[in-house]
């Protein structure tokens, strides 16, 4: 349950808005976040970890010295939006480039992607190391597929000590994927979480029995058995991760582990310690060497009643930063060196950036940029009812109303944009924050990072040619593919877009506006064969066969808007 | 609930286990709780604090450098024993004196108290500071008489800072009670905490109250409320708090303020966020400075779903010490100053303590107390039915087995020191030992500290006068008059035991026996008069009225023991 909030739409506002309030020493509130209160380094890398909110003290409660330089902070179990993602970041990152740390969840991955789409055009350098410590969410050989929990905790810590330390971005990223590949994660649950303003938990486990292998979104667990005694509980959780135990004496790796012991949210202080003892006592018999032991509460959800424990198979390097001390809000360890860290002397906010200097004929290409999503609006419109009839089929049928809010946001912020005389580049990157900003959702981020790719190849110097706008097609529909992650057949909008790339290379011979119309008619016909494949991908996963019969909506809008570009760019 | 358990009873120990295991460079398991892992240093004061189980991280998570020296561990909820106390101490202490720091609770008072009077018959230096920040519990004026919640995170803060930075005993206990004088907390409870192995909790709140002013014991609140925003919680806690603000600008004071909001178990530290963000902002409208703020659970309450706020009105003395550094499993701050700490090289066992040695006459008087003792088991055995059917009227009915059992604990305990040649001092301060663990309860603890007082009379290298069983019998009842906090008139033991010493000074004329027995006599008349009284301490404070027309039994089952040991001593 959750007793005490203002109102459940600023309960996550008002959360960081209190947790900075009690650490200014540490923290300082940016759009979209958090953010340490002193400035990074000139050089040093940015170590920017988030994701949703009610999993205190993941992420924000990690920020400061020796962990996180800033932390977007989405709503309860929602990403951040890449806005949120992308504000953050350009109030830690100095130069240095930064490093996107967040567990391996769809809409982490979709949101911190898009944010670095856009950083990457603007020459940030952003690498991203996604946590997947979570064994019960995929297979031994498939582990960086798998689910983030508790093991956030080790692999921020240590990339954060390694930053500390001095390291560059190359060896930060190189670091932080060692950590994430040395740590397991198991858990269980003995009832579910309660949103903010609900009554009822997302799940109920039975009286007497447990969910094994959890997440901490409010997914069950993948079976279910009776709870045993604590020690029963230790040895489940432990056997688990020690299956994957490495070879000892290889690689560096010689049985010593750092052990962390994460209550979930209501389990008591008590019953983790005795739960810990016999963990304690089963790696004195196996020989393994427990290195600064954590018991607590980490990575929570919410108010769930379980615990996971996570283990990290250490060797010399990962033991010295696991070691090394940090102080932030929640988590502080050893002394700090006493190094001067220069006070924050501004907050970046989107709301006061200035548009770039443009030339006229850039403007004059940013019209038309203007012009295109205004019939995209349209086109959304007038297809809103059908696209969402299509959805609801094997979806949650919002796709239809997705596309409006997304082309509408996207096109109401190039025209504004274009109003503050911006080039044909500020607009389409503007347009694509927009979409991604109005729409949200899977569509939403996919859109938004197409058209941000698309505006990298455009200037706001120099006007467009037509290859400029079948190259910007192009590179929107490659940030969809490398984005969303799906493959052609996968009944998404990726079978519709890669057939129109082809087409629209082998079609182009200089004008871009008949070529664009006959690949679109390709993309249609594509978008209609969809209809013969079983959905592999997001929530049609679990309906798929459902699917059957019926056109993949995103698939189908694709080609509706490539043929109104294709008349747009024609007439 | 508890969901992870091995069983019930050991419960306790098993978690004290565990959080040793996980914190071996802070911690060690010593007979009864906790001590440092490193040696007092020779001289220095020792800060022990303790009470129940069921509150982690108080209290055993702040022992460490800059806090706490040593915790005795008690059951959940309940008072670690007198011998649990006294363990620790044992441990912990290395010629500085110790001061006792626990909440004001009566079992705690009686039980740490215990453990006072036999430290002090030993010669040590011990000091008592009871923890009373509850505004809900007592009146301003009797501010010292109130509960110990939230509030025993910076009275030991505080006093474990001055100690690390080489205080004495008095500077200690004094900077410790003015800690505590500067203290306040106020607390809310949405639903009660289950006990382990219970499938209920203590209490319930109804859907949408909240009681307010609850205690951490599963004491409901003073009253219940309708549970408001979470601002209007904010407002209702500080409100209570700030109405003892003392005057600004006088005696050290001047709205600087260390904050602490506490959850108590289940309330999420988002909802705490939320809390303290309106906190913030009425601290920042009424000119106060949060020095250091604290949100998270620092005194918990099992799985209890509810927060308290705690303020402590800071001069620049406990704005130091609240600042400065500390090292221990649960509340680290800052940088600890890099200073030798030596190894503990040994740990303190009651079971490998031997026996000073003693003469010939002192051991005459121990064959002597032990054939006493076995008199009073005799007395008790026969008397327990009635003594048991008296307390039913209106306590809890165990006051006949109570006296069985801790007569019968304190003549076994003479009796095996008397056989490994005990002299009378020690035989009677082990049999008051024996008396207190085996009885347990509020008469348990009484008697224990008697025989215990009565013992430090005795020595073990001479023998008894009469003089001497006079002053012993008349020390006893000065311990329980210290002790237990009782009044005459209250109708407890004590309404016995005055006129008893009073009739007994009188009465001797160098002979003990004859004087005794006058003496019980006097104090039967008055033990069969406490049927006119109606009762007010412990739990027949509740049954007050119920209690009329019975004799108190502890009353009664005193003057029983006089008689005996007039009997005894004139034979």
């Amino acid at each position: 349950m959750t007793y005490l909030l203002n109102s459940p739409d600023d309960f996550t506002d008002e959360a960081v808005r209190g947790l900075v309030a009690c650490h200014r020493d540490l923290l300082t509130q940016v759009p979209g976040g958090v953010a340490r209160s002193t400035q990074t380094p000139q050089g040093q890398p940015a170590l920017v970890i988030g994701g949703g909110s009610g999993h205190y003290p993941a992420f924000a409660g990690w920020v400061g010295p020796g962990m996180g330089h800033g932390a977007p902070c989405g709503k309860i179990f929602s990403s951040p939006s890449a806005s949120d993602v992308y504000s953050v970041v350009r109030n830690a990152e100095n130069g240095g480039g930064v490093i996107l740390g967040f567990g391996n969840y769809a809409g982490d991955v979709l949101h911190f992607g898009l944010a670095a789409e856009k950083l990457r055009h603007e020459g940030v350098d952003v690498r991203i190391v996604t946590v997947s410590d979570d064994v019960a969410s995929n297979s031994r050989d498939n582990h960086r597929d798998r689910r983030g929990v508790a093991g956030d905790l080790p692999v921020f810590k240590i990339a954060g000590a390694a930053i500390e330390a001095g390291a560059d971005l190359d060896e930060a990223e190189r670091v932080a994927w060692k950590a994430n590949d040395a740590t397991r994660s198991f858990g269980v649950a003995f009832d579910g979480c309660t949103l903010p303003g609900a009554d009822e938990p997302l799940f109920h486990v039975e009286k007497g029995q447990m969910g094994v292998g959890l997440g901490i979104h409010g997914e069950p667990g993948v079976r279910d058995s009776r709870i045993g005694s604590a020690a029963e509980v230790a040895d489940l959780l432990l056997d688990e991760l020690l299956a994957e135990e490495p070879a000892r004496g290889e690689n560096g790796y010689d049985g010593r582990v750092a052990v962390i012991l994460n209550g979930l949210g209501t389990v008591k202080y008590d019953e983790l310690f005795v739960v810990y003892g016999r963990v304690a006592e089963r790696l004195d018999e196996l020989g393994l060497t427990a290195v600064r032991p954590e018991v607590g509460e980490f990575v929570t959800s919410l108010d769930m009643a379980g615990l996971s424990l996570t283990v990290v198979f250490l060797d010399e390097e990962l033991e010295r930063l696991w070691l090394a001390p940090v102080e932030t809000p929640a988590y502080r360890r050893g002394t700090m060196p006493k190094v001067e860290r220069a006070a924050r002397t501004g907050i970046w906010d989107a709301a006061e950036v200035e548009i770039p200097e443009s030339t006229e004929d850039s403007r004059a290409c940013a019209g038309t940029i203007v012009a295109v999503l205004e019939t995209f609006q349209r086109v959304c419109a007038e297809n809103e009812a059908e696209l969402g009839r299509l959805d609801a089929v094997a979806g949650d049928g919002d796709h239809g109303q997705g596309m409006t809010f997304g082309s509408r946001g996207a096109a109401r912020a190039a025209r504004a944009a274009v109003e503050h005389d911006a080039g044909a580049r500020t607009a389409l990157l503007l347009a694509g924050q927009g979409w991604a900003d109005s729409a949200g959702g899977t569509s939403g981020a996919l859109w938004g990072a197409a058209l941000t790719s698309a505006g990298g190849v455009f200037s706001d110097t120099e006007g467009a040619s037509a290859q400029n706008v079948v190259d910007a097609v192009s590179a929107g529909i490659d940030a969809v593919i490398r984005l969303g992650g799906a493959k052609p057949g996968d009944k998404t909008m990726v079978d519709a877009a890669v057939p129109f790339r082809d087409a629209l290379e082998e079609a182009f011979d200089g004008e871009a506006g008949p070529a664009v119309t006959e690949a679109a008619r390709v993309a249609r016909e594509a978008a209609d064969k969809t209809a013969d494949i079983t959905a592999k991908l997001g929530r049609a996963r679990v309906l798929g066969e459902k699917s059957v019969g019926t056109p993949d909506p995103g698939a189908l809008s694709f080609s509706l808007l490539m043929a109104a570009l294709g008349e747009h760019l024609t007439r």
